[in-house]
């Protein structure tokens, strides 16, 4: 059979019709063409870490695939052993006491743990709160599981934070799950004083599942935050946690979901039906990557430290405009004036050779935005620049 | 905050109101409980290959995981390398030609592709043609997936083969997806001549996705089929594929549907909003395991079928009768009048420090069998054969 007598019987299902394939799946697959017709860009875009793990978390690796006893299929919930690694990791850097028998239900990333928490809570025409901008996901999780996506918008005039007051004025009833995310992505805002205690209030009075996806926790601060450190947050907060980020293991799709047992047991119902455990190897050393020591942070901060910098100049030379404060693993910035983040992002990607994240992906109130990933070397940022100056 | 004082806030979804824990995740805690208990119970339940995957499939992991600059986000269809591995594959055991750019989508393991293609095609309502007794997974899935399983029910009369003439006979109009598993799991049942050729007709002439999990395929059978093979297939056909079974990579988490470009499409617009590619390490590893030549498989099937007539003499212990043809992991074999398959798999495993898995939780079809899998050494097998016997 060759491919022009094809035509596909089956149609899909009406839930994907608002659902794109996800903004960086096409877009990767852009720079790849672009490449592959000789071009040289600089993938200023996805938050990829381009530093390796620790060593010894790459040697943990190989020392387990080495054992014959391994290879067979892994406990659903994770090795009693990476559950007390995580545990143990949101006592020392949250102060936060998990029962890492109940508490923590390792992921295969953080990602998917969106999906899982929204059919495991969501019922068709459930309302979910979704921060705009914010990280594409929450919305397309939302949809997929046939919730109701109900904006929250951010802006820099109230710091990027949600307006609590306002949200409470209108009618909450049918919202099910509010999506947190602090440090916020794409906007680099830390929660101040005071702001996760009001969250959870918030969830407490309106009865509503507080998800907070928090995978920028360690880079580019040292005030390290959960939500679960907040009094009675167990009752409405469950929280992500991911590998991607600070240990450098985004390839590696390693995460968790820590909180109250019972909503834990829920996921764990759908996740059970749909996958299996994680390969014992990447546990492994997943639970030494969470042994690390402060030194360990220190040093990616240090990097990333240089690296903001130059993607400051970066932003000065768009005429874009940021606030220096920012923490995570990237910088946002206003655009100029008379121009989008789109045209911006065409602009430097088409001319340039150099791709910046439009902050229009994250919601229409990140349209006047730019984002730039930190995950470049010092000297590729720096190639960046003068090629953008040019 | 103390564990009495809590009580979850927020209801769950009604979606999981059906769908319990996957039966595996909640036995296999309490076999962990027996054996914290001090027994030593013998597992002749799951089918988790026991044995390594091929050293060269471990050195292709160690030696990936070295490199510094694999570490990040893998392309959500997975890398090319892995795609035309699979290409090959298919094309060397299966003879059928599979375009390795879009025809080919690498999987978590074959598990996750069932929950993927059930979220990408079923609307609330479509009916799903699920297989009694079969493997749990289409029937959870489905139902998490908002569809109505619709059993088709197979029996030793039939030789455990769907009884299609009835099938149209009855109305298939709401009829969007039908699941086949041949080898077929728990029964043995090998394909014979002529019946995919039947099946695809009958998918053809009813617009019904015909989904072949084809996992077993190489166990203990020369004569592997791919349903993709069948002329006219690709419009009405997707197949999944999994290393877990015949390249001992169970653990692992490495699969694919195989179909034609359109299908596949829809299939990546949901995955990629739920996770990403693959570590790049075990998809290093996964190409190499798929380039192994026949004696790779021989030297296996040699193994199995060794412990094959360990398994046919506990199931004569247990005056259970079976089919000698069976293909596969597994050996399926019918109770003596007057108990059933709990009864049986309750006695040898509170009594005997044996489990065996009783066929009723592959359907009611399967309420008077049990199953063995082979999935343990000959001396384990040979142990469970003596405790039986005493």
């Amino acid at each position: 059979m060759t491919a022009t007598q094809f035509h596909p019987i089956i149609p899909t299902s009406s839930r994907l019709g608002e659902t794109k394939e996800y903004y960086f799946s096409t877009k990767l697959r852009e720079l790849a063409a672009l490449r592959a017709a000789g071009k040289d860009i600089i993938n200023l875009g996805i938050g990829s870490p381009d530093m390796p793990p620790a060593p010894e978390v790459v040697a943990a690796l190989s020392q387990t695939a080495t054992r014959s006893d391994i290879h067979g299929y892994q406990p659903y919930a994770g090795t009693p052993k990476l559950r007390s690694a995580f545990a143990d990791w949101y006592d020392r850097y949250f102060g936060v006491d998990l029962d890492p028998e109940t508490e923590i239900l390792p992921l295969i990333g953080s990602k998917e743990g969106i999906m899982h928490i929204s059919m495991a809570f969501l019922n068709p025409g459930d309302e979910v709160l979704v921060p705009n901008p914010g990280y594409p996901t929450y919305r397309s999780a939302t949809e997929l599981a046939g919730g109701v996506i109900r904006d929250y918008r951010l802006s820099d005039a109230t710091d990027w934070l949600p307006n609590l007051e306002a949200l409470e004025a209108s009618d909450l009833s049918r919202v099910k799950i509010m999506w947190v995310n602090y440090p916020h992505m794409p906007t680099g805002t830390a929660a101040p004083e005071g702001f996760f205690e009001a969250l959870v209030a918030f969830a407490r009075r309106n009865e509503i599942l507080l998800c907070n996806d928090n995978p920028y926790a360690f880079i580019l601060t040292d005030s390290r935050k959960s939500l679960l450190s907040v009094p009675g947050a167990k009752e409405v907060v469950i929280e992500l946690s991911s590998l991607s980020k600070a240990q450098n293991m985004a390839g590696w799709r390693v995460g968790a979901v820590a909180g109250a047992k019972e909503y834990l047991k829920s996921i764990i119902r759908f996740k059970s039906n749909m996958d299996s455990g994680m390969f014992r190897p990447v546990q492994e050393a997943a639970a030494v990557a969470l042994g690390l020591g402060p030194e360990w942070y220190d040093g990616l901060n240090a990097h990333y430290r240089r690296r903001r910098d130059i993607a400051f100049r970066i932003m000065d030379q768009l005429n874009c405009t940021y606030r220096t404060d920012q923490v995570g693993l990237f910088v946002w910035a206003k655009c100029p004036a008379g121009k989008d983040g789109y045209a911006i992002s065409d602009d430097a990607l088409y001319n340039k050779d150099v791709f910046i994240t439009p902050g229009g992906i994250f919601g229409d109130e990140g349209n006047n935005y730019v984002r730039i990933s930190l995950c470049s070397t010092e000297e590729r940022l720096t190639e960046a620049l003068e090629r953008l100056a040019n």
